[in-house]
């Protein structure tokens, strides 16, 4: 233990030297023009989802359904228990996520998977790690209903909300040409709507990607660099850094059980199909270093350890620690201004609004 | 069935007849002098507590002890579970509360009591069902620690937050002349000064007590001549209505088993006198219509059943079904304006931040 502050100052001063060689190479313009092929900087605010080439405008955002959505979203009487709402386990104070390995939810059971985060959702083309949601709408549907998350039903979550006149009202102003708005097709649209809101501009990464040189330190270029270099860009690419298409986890060499469990086969599960087995979503990035433990598995709490993992895993390259330590500072640099959200003040329950059934 | 729309009209011609007849007798002036006699209103804004006559100045509530006080309160990372904070039972969403009979806890326990409101806690002479402690601070490192609550322990907190820089920055600024101000103690006074700040002012009593006739209906006024007369006022006084003293339940009448559970003893729990058998600290009625289920059992979701309840318990009244819907309507009135808070950002963890136990 005496040699402790001997090999710190040494290790300093070794990797000290690799950094002052490496500063003098990088050529800003280029790497940014490198990354600008690749990524995209999270907007300051939308305003619209689902544009397509039929329908360029998209669907508007407005203030009405984005705030119905906020209340929803931080409701937990939308569980059967009353107890646990979105924001358990997508806590925006937290990165979006609960920072658990899976979610705890109704009795205390512990989901499957970790929970992915709910910021800069929008720009995921699924969700779900395996991608079973088309949209957010439809994700939003499915923790609602799902037995070891909120346990509860359309049904009961139509009835809760009619029972309190403060919701119902929300629901006509925010669906104002809608003769019965209150659904639970419109309860998922308007947690859309918030979670739309929910993007975190401004990342160190944005500011360098929009011609800000000093926004990124030498270290966190490097990352950068070794990150497209890699091939990590092979499936990390676009606005979110991810979340755009399908891969085998294990395409070259399969992780350990403990991060690969056998029983969990990806994709597999919904399609059936062989080729899909152990297939995941590609994780998007941005603000990944608020969101460990990391993988669908959520064992892995170190994100320079996830890098290595995956780097092998998937790309069969061993980087080195320093490479390693690069891309993650450089993954650092993808967090963003974080939503702040005033807590919304619920509606009041009335005599018919159902009693919560903690089982 | 068919009859329904009959009976309702005749039920509202009925009732419209006494309301009419009792609105010509309320004199305002009178009533107001005689709640201001018992009653208090809420102050807009807190910026000290404590005073007492050796200081009557108090304890400045600071910005930074505020703050803190405030990312605490939200930080689920607070529980030996990482999935349990001070907001989990105590809402500021609903009121102050969870809405559930007794709370949900660590490993999906169920607590013994119904979570009361930290809104305007502050006020209170103690704290808990049973005034166990003294103030604020002292309550805040009670949860913490209850196996069926938080599940944590003094020293796993104090290691939590000295894991990350920004929390330890955070006690220097609030505690700034302190050598090693990461304690639990100050833990526990930075959430009471944030408590202290969830106040609710400007309720529609509070806007009558100031001199506004119309702030209050007929009907309300009705209500609080009778909680006056009735002598709900013995226990239910102050700024708080409430919260001051402590009183044996059923002093007349033992309530049934169900909302009075002969298990639990109330004081006598804590100082084994059999004076205080079933003896609780007089609830606290501010904002009341918000934080259903009733009494410390939290059996009774029906407010004007709670009043009837009380009423045959402490008093020996049997309130007539309007006397206790207008004490009910009056109860409406002391549900002032609720605070608003932005969701923190919590902290980011590090390597030696130690890792939830969900058990």
């Amino acid at each position: 233990m005496k040699l402790v502050p001997f090999l710190t100052a040494t290790s300093l001063a070794l990797s000290a030297l690799p950094v002052m060689a490496q500063t003098e190479a990088i050529d800003n313009g280029a790497l940014r023009e490198e990354a600008k092929g690749v990524f995209e900087a999270i907007p300051e605010k939308m305003t619209a989802i689902k544009q397509t080439e039929d329908n360029p405008e998209g669907i508007p955002l407005t203030a009405e359904k984005i705030e119905l959505g906020k209340v929803l979203f931080f409701d937990p009487r939308m569980s059967s228990s009353g107890l646990i709402s979105c924001q358990t386990c997508h806590n925006v104070g937290l990165g979006g996520v609960d920072g658990l390995p899976t979610s705890i939810g109704h009795g205390w059971q512990k989901g499957p998977r970790n929970a992915p985060t709910m910021l800069n959702a929008i720009f995921n083309a699924a969700q779900f790690w395996d991608g079973r949601a088309g949209d957010l709408a439809e994700q939003a549907k499915g923790p609602v209903q799902a037995g070891v998350e909120m346990s509860n039903t359309p049904d009961q979550v139509v009835k809760t909300i009619n029972s309190m006149p403060e919701y119902v009202e929300s629901f006509k102003a925010a669906f104002p040409d809608e003769a019965d708005p209150v659904t639970f097709d419109n309860f998922a649209i308007a947690i859309e709507q918030f979670e739309a809101t929910l993007v975190t501009p401004n990342s160190a990464f944005d500011r360098f990607l929009a011609g800000d040189d000093a926004a990124m330190t030498d270290q966190e270029k490097r990352g950068l660099q070794a990150f497209i270099e890699t091939g990590c860009t092979a499936c990390h690419y676009g606005v979110n850094f991810g979340g755009q298409d399908y891969h085998p986890f294990g395409l070259i060499a399969k992780p350990g059980a403990e991060v690969l469990p056998a029983g969990d086969r990806g994709r597999y599960e919904i399609s059936q199909t062989v080729d899909d087995e152990y297939v995941f979503r590609a994780a998007p990035l941005r603000n990944v270093a608020l969101t460990a433990p990391y993988f669908h598995s959520g064992v892995v709490w170190d994100l320079a350890e996830a890098v290595q993992i995956m780097s092998s895993a998937q790309l069969g390259t061993e980087l080195t620690d320093e490479q390693a330590d690069d891309i993650t500072a450089f993954l650092g640099t993808l967090t963003g201004d974080q939503p702040v959200i005033d807590h919304p003040i619920l509606p009041v329950r009335t005599d018919s609004t159902p009693l919560p059934t903690p089982m």
